[in-house]
């Protein structure tokens, strides 16, 4: 860690000081020990590693001017501007192409700008940490890379083959928004080993069963189409792996002899179903001891966090705890929005020895306690306590009607209702007009229901409970859907129909019913955002592959392209005369090119889908040379990695939560994290005081406020609910309990 | 349990007796008592319930003869009697057709025996237990039906529509053999529940994704293929499912509109990316989950069934142990084929505490110390020790030369020059003829370093000690094959050809290198029964769909059959002219036909492996009523079941083991279970004394031989080792320490 310094001896000087402090009243020490505790607390909370902790006044400068959302959002869209780019550049979307001049101009004013973010970084740094920083320097021998291109474009204005498009990717994986991408890269990187083993025992037996297939198929059986030469049995059975083509590889061998099926079925046998598998195996089982290992590293570095942060608060006269005054210079600096109030109840909240000071055990809990959102408990069980009698006992009534089993059950049924409905509609108007001027009428009932219930649930659980769950969310956003469809139909305003098809989706509500579904939801919406940080990673691997696609494969496969190939039926367009009538033979699959990114996208996803996707292999293959394969194959192995990987964290994501709940079976139901912490008025006049002291004028107008609103209802003390979702960290952290101690 | 009654009150009469032993001797009554115990003991071994328990003697004789190999060989005879007629019943394989007469006869005469068994079980159980018990019950109800329609087709001389062929599938699975199927079929039922939750989800999104599909791309995009009706969206949705239509069900849309892609990307995303994996990751924890559950109850029947035996086993007047005269005599019926030496060296292994008496605590380890086999510990190191100098020296050469590295290494180069090589050959042999009368050198020159290596192995190991390990026992099997392929090469034996073809295996030694290969391959070995026992189950499942595709779509498909359905073209067979050639077209699906069972079958199998099913099922469809669909989606929908159990169960086991090495990293490499006993010649004198009180003269022979052979070498004691191999429940033991606690 940073050097500590000797600072003035007075009355309440820290007990450390570290980077800048060098001299100065206590008061500017203390400032500057506040701001370095915030650094490794948000270090700590960030996973970043402490060498690139800054060092000194200037470091310090740049480390604040780099680490906040401005300067992160201009990372970020440079680096989705460079990605767009190659929309723009040739072979690009035939509506968003742009002249080389435009395009070259935007992409070298892109690469000045992280240009610039570099640099800043370098001052925040300094020369050796920059050097020994691996992904930055790998960003800046990319940088270097795309800016001679970009200049050689201009001068020489047109594109060369420029594969290299391929790692603008590490411009977006460097922002710190995608943190997550990172992680999960990582992980995939770690992962390889085993899989690797694993893949290797595939090829061996792919290898084996070639030679074998050759042999016997071809050599005894004369299956000729498909193993007539090693490199071609090779390829069949890579295919064969991914069932792709499976009848059809079996059936010349078949048709002649019955029994060559055996050969087929054992390959599958092990390497589909046995080795595949074992893959799914071993790739899981190392995923699920990274997660371990990760959470505890993770444990750990913010401990250190916390120790850093806990010397630079501790004063030399009291090195057993922080005090509030201290605590609250931090937090000023680590949350900087945090109000007066929230301050005091956090540091409430992590005092567990009621001294007035916080130990270091205290302490530890700084990051559980930090994310609790507080709010006074209100005396009031309903919104509508403190209107008149009579408006009460309405109130009442529909709260106690809304809250109840007929109510629920009710609502149930007239949504599976509603459900037959539309299957029997969709039956019934088979072949009429369903986008008729006239609404039905069913459309009309069903959405009055909604309405009607939404509106009795707002006005009896009060608005603003009623949105706070995530179910009532849900019913109203698909009921304003609905609603907004009704409108588009009656007003006839056809861009808006599409809303009109989410009408079965109010059909989800029945899975309400069971635990199970129940679970699964939550456990869905709980995953979201880990899942989308894997589809992001998966896009990145797709864009790398669409750039290298785009650059040997664009144009190559046209309508009629490949008639002398085995899939040439698949890539025919015809339009010839039978008799008096024209038919269209269409094969379509020339549609599935590298075109632009976007037609690439969309091939790849189906190759990722995996089905048929050697057609598309053979047809490209067909118009090039036959190394174009490895490209797809490649691409397969890239997606498989990828895919199991994401099985595997779905799988580990639900198992551990799914044992957690079986863990808790009998503890309530979970609502996430809660705290209750009670507040005298002659704490808040303690901390008013302090406030004065330092003259901060608004915390004290804030704190002042809720003394007089503690007098106006008489109260002496007034209790605060501090709230937060349970993390995976939380859950983590209970079942691992016994390993971590 | 049975009823216990009052004894003869002499000096050691057993403190509790069952079942049959009203009156008697002593001695008898003791006799009665072994056998009941052994009886008790296999019960719990057995997993059979108590309820079963012979209760007279009338019973247990019924019981004996129930309960032996040559009564379960004959019932796998009959129940594979049975399955196997569908081979000759119409619609049979051509070469095994029978005349109606016989097989109808043989079916009765199988049926037959059936009943011959059931009522002897009856005999046993007594009609009360008989009509409990469920799956016996079934039986006898599937046997009745059996029957009438055997004769209806003897009497009518012509079989009728057969669908209840796919019952005779219970006489297997109620086979004694069969009780790992029977566990997998309880499994599976058992994992149900939460299968069909997640199926159920599965279901629903798929049809709100038919109704947007109808709405969106029929009525929007004209998309009339494939989602024109809300039967054939929802088909062809389920058939995308499982991504058997992928790219070809996008095509006309996408060509029409490039962002209806969205829809089905979404689709897929949601449904084979996300709810697949949702599918798998609930089968997985269920069965985690029941796995646990099932070992704790098979460990407490088992802890009941030994209860049940040690209170048979102990005397009035010595209740606190069992002594090792009536230990032996419960061996003698346990396990008759052990002996002497071994039952007293399984009674000191029991015995932790040395004294002359067997407590409950002890008799708890029963099952895991009668499975170990003994062998007298060798003082010769090598079996070569006793030799003389010069050939002692020799064979230690070739010892110390075959256990050095550089020996091991030097046949992992040549094993791998000889895979290159063969990759080589097969490389430039493209055009000649692989099997010519000359035998290439090459494979000489391996074969004789590989026979070598035997050699050397073999004398420098000892053959026991060679033929011992697994590995070596592979090379030994690999290395012969390749021998008897160049005998069939050399003397131009045409039928062994396929000998040759195995060579390449010797390459599968490469994977003794690394760690994890011998720990996947051992792991492999060990699933192994339980992996055959899975395959079986889903053999069973594959029989009954057999017999109903066989009934409901036999000789439906043929050549040119479908020439109105979509999938036409994979059903083709043309012969016809261009120019001055014969262009056959060959679309060969009218193979995978329901012909007869061994079509029906690998039919089957195509229809697991997924791709391409819908050509299948389209086929059949259009040659039938389009109800025939539901028979394919049923089909995939259980092997989907199926095969996500054997996942599940492969991930589980890997898992698991995996878990137990990274538990056990420091402990020894693992080499089974291995117990040390010493026996004193006093200790032997003294059973000989037991024995002859008893006058077991083979016993007594046995014993004092030993007793000579101690003598000749001068020897006080001798030591012994029992080993056994590491079962699952072992590792059970150890994994789930505490919890069982």
């Amino acid at each position: 860690d940073g050097g500590s310094y000797d600072v003035v001896n007075d009355a309440s000087s820290p007990a450390a000081g570290d980077c800048c402090a060098q001299q100065g009243s206590a008061r500017h020490n203390w400032e500057m020990n506040y701001q370095e505790a915030a650094i490794y607390l948000q270090e700590g909370e960030n996973n970043d590693k402490f060498f690139t902790h800054p060092k000194n006044a200037k470091a310090l400068a740049a480390y604040l001017f780099v680490h906040n959302h401005l300067f992160y959002l201009m990372e970020l869209s440079t680096a989705l501007l460079l990605l767009l780019l190659s929309l723009c550049e040739a072979p690009a979307v035939p509506m968003l192409r742009l002249g080389i001049f435009v395009h070259a101009t935007l992409e070298l004013f892109a690469l000045i700008v992280v240009v610039f973010e570099l640099s800043m970084k370098m001052r925040w740094l300094g020369f050796q940490t920059f050097i020994r920083h691996k992904r930055t320097m790998v960003k800046t021998c990319v940088l270097f890379v795309q800016f001679i291109e970009a200049i050689v474009v201009l001068v020489r204005q047109t594109s060369h083959v420029r594969i290299t498009r391929a790692l603008r990717c590490i411009f977006l994986v460097d922002c710190r928004y995608c943190g997550a991408v990172r992680r999960n890269l990582r992980q995939i990187f770690q992962s390889l080993p085993p899989f690797i083993d694993i893949l290797l025992l595939l090829l061996f037996f792919m290898v084996i069963f070639a030679i074998l297939g050759e042999f016997y198929l071809w050599k005894v059986n004369f299956s000729f189409q498909y193993f007539n030469t090693l490199e071609n049995s090779l390829v069949n059975l890579f295919v064969l792996l991914t069932t792709s083509n499976f009848p059809d590889v079996m059936m010349p061998s078949y048709a002649r002899n019955p029994w060559s099926c055996v050969f087929f079925i054992v390959y599958l046998s092990i390497e589909l179903y046995f080795i595949m598998n074992l893959l799914l195996a071993v790739v899981f089982d190392t995923f699920n001891d990274i997660e371990k290992r990760k959470f505890k590293s993770l444990l750990l570095h913010k401990r250190t966090a916390i120790q850093h942060a806990y010397r630079l608060l501790i004063t030399k006269q009291r090195p057993s705890g922080i005090s509030f005054k201290h605590f609250e210079g931090l937090l000023r600096f680590y949350k900087p929005r945090m109000c007066a109030k929230e301050r005091y109840l956090t540091f409430k909240a992590l005092n567990q020895s009621n001294t007035p000071l916080l130990s270091l055990k205290d302490f530890y809990n700084f990051y559980e306690v930090v994310g609790l959102k507080w709010k006074a408990k209100r005396n009031r069980e309903h919104w509508f306590d403190d209107l008149p009698r009579t408006a009460f006992l309405i109130f009442k009534g529909i709260n106690i009607l809304v809250n109840s089993r007929v109510f629920q059950y009710t609502m149930f049924t007239v949504v599976a209702v509603n459900g037959i409905w539309i299957l029997v509609e969709t039956f019934m108007l088979q072949g009429g007009n369903f986008f008729s001027r006239n609404v039905p009428w069913s459309y009309i009932v069903f959405l009055t229901i909604y309405g009607v219930e939404l509106l009795l649930k707002s006005t009896g659980l009060g608005p603003v409970e009623y949105l706070s769950s995530g179910w009532n969310l849900f019913d109203f956003s698909v009921t304003l859907f609905a609603f907004l469809g009704l409108m588009a139909l009656a007003f006839n305003m056809e861009p808006f129909y599409f809303i009109v098809v989410l009408r079965p989706l109010q059909l989800l509500r029945l899975f309400k019913l069971k635990k199970r579904y129940r679970n699964v939801l939550d456990t869905m919406f709980e995953l979201f955002p880990r899942m989308a940080s894997l589809g992001l990673t998966l896009l990145i691997f797709y864009y790398c592959f669409a750039i290298v696609g785009m650059e040997f494969f664009a144009g190559v496969v046209y309508p009629n392209c490949c008639n002398t190939s085995t899939v040439a039926d698949s890539y025919r367009w015809l339009n010839h005369t039978v008799g008096n009538k024209t038919v269209v033979e269409e094969g379509y699959y020339y549609l599935n090119n590298f075109d632009n990114i976007l037609n690439s996208f969309v091939t790849l996803f189906e190759l990722t889908v995996v089905n048929d996707w050697y057609i598309i292999m053979e047809g490209v293959t067909s118009q090039t040379t036959h190394w174009s394969r490895l490209y797809f194959m490649i691409f397969y192995i890239v997606t498989m990695v990828v895919m199991t990987i994401i099985v595997a964290f779905i799988l580990d994501a639900f198992v551990f939560r799914m044992n957690y709940t079986r863990k808790n079976q009998d503890s309530e139901e979970d609502n996430g994290i809660v705290l209750e912490k009670e507040i005298s008025k002659e704490e808040v006049i303690g901390i008013i005081e302090l406030y004065k002291r330092s003259s901060a004028a608004v915390e004290t107008a804030q704190l002042q406020k809720m003394v007089l609103q503690m007098d106006k209802y008489g109260q002496l003390s007034s209790v605060f609910l501090g709230r937060r979702s349970r993390t995976k960290s939380d859950l983590s952290m209970k079942m691992y309990e016994e390993e971590i101690q």
